[in-house]
């Protein structure tokens, strides 16, 4: 994925993070409405020898964070983006890989979003994340809430 | 605080997980009844300069889980800990250490779980966890449910 010059900079962002650097996660696919991260499961094995629930928050916040990103350079806003705040729930362990991916929540709108960060400076919205298993399921699903504050807004 | 041989046990447990020893942390304190652990900034920044919030939720679950598993082994217990799930709310940048600290949930009882998990082999409870900011007030609060399941459990 990484010859496409939008990805190459929003991967150069997240391998910028200590954080980020350490989990050796990357851009698996991104096709305007959905995002996807893969890690290896060795760097994220618990105690059990499945992948930390804490990982697999994380890449979920970070493939979310990145489609927000994303969604707003492509209008050509940039923005600062938080997470707010996150619900997650571990349905299954998982043995394998994380393949995290994240889009907009059903009831949210990439429009309004984007004209509320236009015209006010910042603007929230909702995203879905999740991690999938081997065999298609669910090991781990997450509804966020993130915010973005436009780096150069004036509200004159 | 690793003098003590049962933390030193958790520390151990702690360390042998790549994704957390990727993280720096250490236990900075345990009273019977809250956990803290500590993590240094500098491994947990992200674009803004202040801390991951994948990072903040890591810190929290690890608190949480060693609370539990703390909790069982002083009982004589040895379960497998899950996260089941969680909320979190990111209330503040952190521009500082990480500090998180777990506790039980207002509402639930150490001897509940601790007689369910003898009697079915298996209980649930909730903790609470927050990130201090370094004048006192949250940067990230967390509230979730973990499960325990008993690793020699014997229903005849």
């Amino acid at each position: 994925m990484d010859r496409d010059p939008v990805l190459m900079r929003l991967d150069a962002c997240y391998q910028a993070m200590p954080p980020v650097a350490a989990m050796r996660m990357s851009i698996a696919a991104y096709d305007g409405a959905c995002l996807r991260l893969h890690a290896p499961l060795a760097c994220h094995v618990n105690d059990k020898g499945c992948a930390f629930g804490g990982s697999l928050s994380s890449l979920m916040t970070l493939a979310s964070w990145g489609l927000v990103t994303l969604r707003l350079e492509s209008v050509g806003l940039s923005a600062d983006v938080f997470v707010a705040d996150t619900e997650v729930c571990f349905r299954a362990p998982l043995f394998a890989d994380i393949e995290a991916e994240a889009r907009l929540a059903e009831d949210a709108s990439w429009d309004t979003f984007i004209a509320e960060v236009r015209e006010r400076g910042r603007a929230r919205t909702y995203l879905t994340a999740c991690v999938m298993l081997p065999d298609g399921g669910a090991a781990a699903t997450c509804k966020a809430r993130y915010v973005a504050i436009a780096k150069r807004y004036d509200a004159g």
